[in-house]
């Protein structure tokens, strides 16, 4: 087996030693586990960013990777704690939202209710669930037991966060800003694929800023310079070149975005 | 052997390359080293931080794993450096007071004074003994060698740092707010082992703040409402749901906490 | 072979899930390989800090380590992307001057221009070549490929960030502040080797501060108090104990430094 690779989301931040708690637990369990941290900066509580983050970031990990995601303001409460197999990747989270953009684009899917105190933590806190329950559950899972070990399947529906959708029209998509990343780049729900190839006199407006067309890569304007363009996870994005978008165009998360075109020239 | 568990926990911040030093270091040593970050975000200097921290954290690793301490305001002076062995964890880091909440707890325990220099780095800076004593030392004992190769054994009392103890009083028990975490959770010095178990018509007292119970998880109040618990490592915790304590209740490191009941009914 | 080490060096910060999108792409071209984060908080899009960032940490690690950097405004333009064996260190990263000061100081270097895109993702984004192309590529390398079958060896110069030199006179160097680190520690670019052993009377000023010679380390004054002291890369650092001086002495980068002496004697 290969060395088989764990990731940690959570909304706890770099600064308490939460997730090395974590990593602690983990290598105690397996100690071959490589575990890789996607981020641990989501803003506390906030679920709808912590489920975009995960969807966004784990389709490149090796099949079979287990992603931790903890932010989970209702820990200790009677919120499920789920483990899932999601296509080809695995998840351990509570059942608040966090698997919902993951889950709503696979067709091959289950989870399982952690019901099988056996894997976890000999004693477990009701604050910290992910040093107690996610992370030993995790770390097990990486030895190779199956996911019905853990817990009972069960086929209620998962909880889900409100998604915003993309109105598509003729020839015009609304959608809104999801994220600003750290460079400022706004992040927006409009994917590649809802625009015609061959669109022509495409024109994007956000906050009264007007941008004519869509942009091959940052490098496409001069410093300085507002532009759209599609981002690494295929999403439309308005970035300043050199330059912090969120702040230089004052648009916050939320803000609607409209692209138009004039007629698609087959 | 397993794979031989290394953390590090310094003030160095996230930002320069030192703790990326460090890491190299013990690449070149113990290539199946598995180092973990407990935090680098110890404020600058504060060694009692440091030394809560690390007791906090240390426990769940795995026996035997190397904990690697260094928030050194002394270094290149003439404190003593050191490695120790405490209950089944490992320690190296300067001998100024980052052990004290480690070592206080422990009755199996044995250090020794770093003087064995062919373990270290074969040019030492006066500034970052973190890279070129600490790591090193570590990296090789994970190799598997005695803590006595690295140095010569001590009984000379480590230095400790101040500890604010609690008052404990016949239905009541006073003490301060040690820290609070990145979530702005108030975490004080009382333990949940001072409180007696039946222990009714519990307050709690805090910055002219009154609270009327203690809570068993954060999801017990409504968003927005102040309330007490014990967190993850046992200890009274202050916190707003879904919110920041410490900005919202205006509260520092220092202040002191007071808890009454009124009487145990057994 | 012993496991092989890989550093990322970015400006993509450590909020967003880029770092651990790029570690999944190595995990999945070889599970072995111990990834270090070298720093993620170079500022955005400034290639010579990065420059000057990489220069200084590589040298710790072992033989082979592979180092991606990306700091990459020019990310999907015509600028090169490039792999380098330098000394005995190798490098993956675009050719934006992010190589200048670990290539000048090597004799033994050579550099292939990445033409191969076998190695690289099959869907490459116009955003994210550090994903994409950076990441796999040194995956692959660090499962034993030698730099040719990356791509075409180059004459033609690496591009190059302006270098700060210093003005070495009789008895006096001028310099100025490279950069300060998350201590405030401001790192100048006057190395050790510019001054002589010898050198008496030393004086040193910056910003309209006088400090009366070069200590031996923090502890050498009192907390609050300034000095100057050889760093851990060799070169002259201003600090102030327990202290933050570029906040103090409100200085930042690109500010002179003079060193001036009165005689050697022999």
């Amino acid at each position: 087996m290969p060395r088989p690779c764990i990731t940690l989301l959570t909304d706890f931040g770099w600064r308490d030693t939460y997730v090395g708690q974590m990593k602690g637990v983990i290598a105690a369990i397996n100690p071959d586990a490589n575990v890789v941290d996607l981020t641990h900066d989501i803003a506390p509580q906030q679920i709808t960013q912590g489920a975009l983050a995960l969807a966004d970031a784990v389709d490149v990990f090796p099949p079979g990777t287990i992603h931790v995601a903890v932010v989970d303001p209702g820990v200790g409460s009677d919120r499920r704690l789920i483990a899932a197999e999601v296509g080809r990747q695995k998840f351990v989270c509570p059942d608040n939202g966090l698997l919902t953009f993951v889950w709503q684009r696979a067709t091959q899917r289950r989870a399982v209710v952690l019901d099988e105190p056996r894997w976890w933590r000999t004693s477990v806190s009701n604050t910290f669930h992910g040093r107690d329950v996610f992370a030993p559950v995790a770390a097990a899972w990486s030895l190779g037991h199956e996911l019905t070990q853990f817990g009972s399947p069960t086929d209620s529906p998962l909880v889900e966060v409100p998604v915003a959708e993309v109105a598509i029209r003729d020839s015009a998509v609304s959608g809104v800003v999801l994220t600003s990343d750290s460079f400022g780049n706004l992040i927006t729900n409009i994917e590649r694929r809802v625009i015609p190839v061959g669109a022509t006199h495409v024109e994007i407006e956000i906050g009264g800023h007007h941008l004519s067309e869509i942009a091959t890569c940052y490098a496409d304007r001069a410093p300085g310079e507002a532009l759209a363009l599609f981002g690494s996870t295929e999403r439309l994005e308005i970035a300043v070149v050199n330059g912090n978008a969120a702040e230089r165009l004052n648009i916050q998360t939320g803000q609607p975005v409209e692209v138009r075109w004039r007629g698609v020239q087959l």
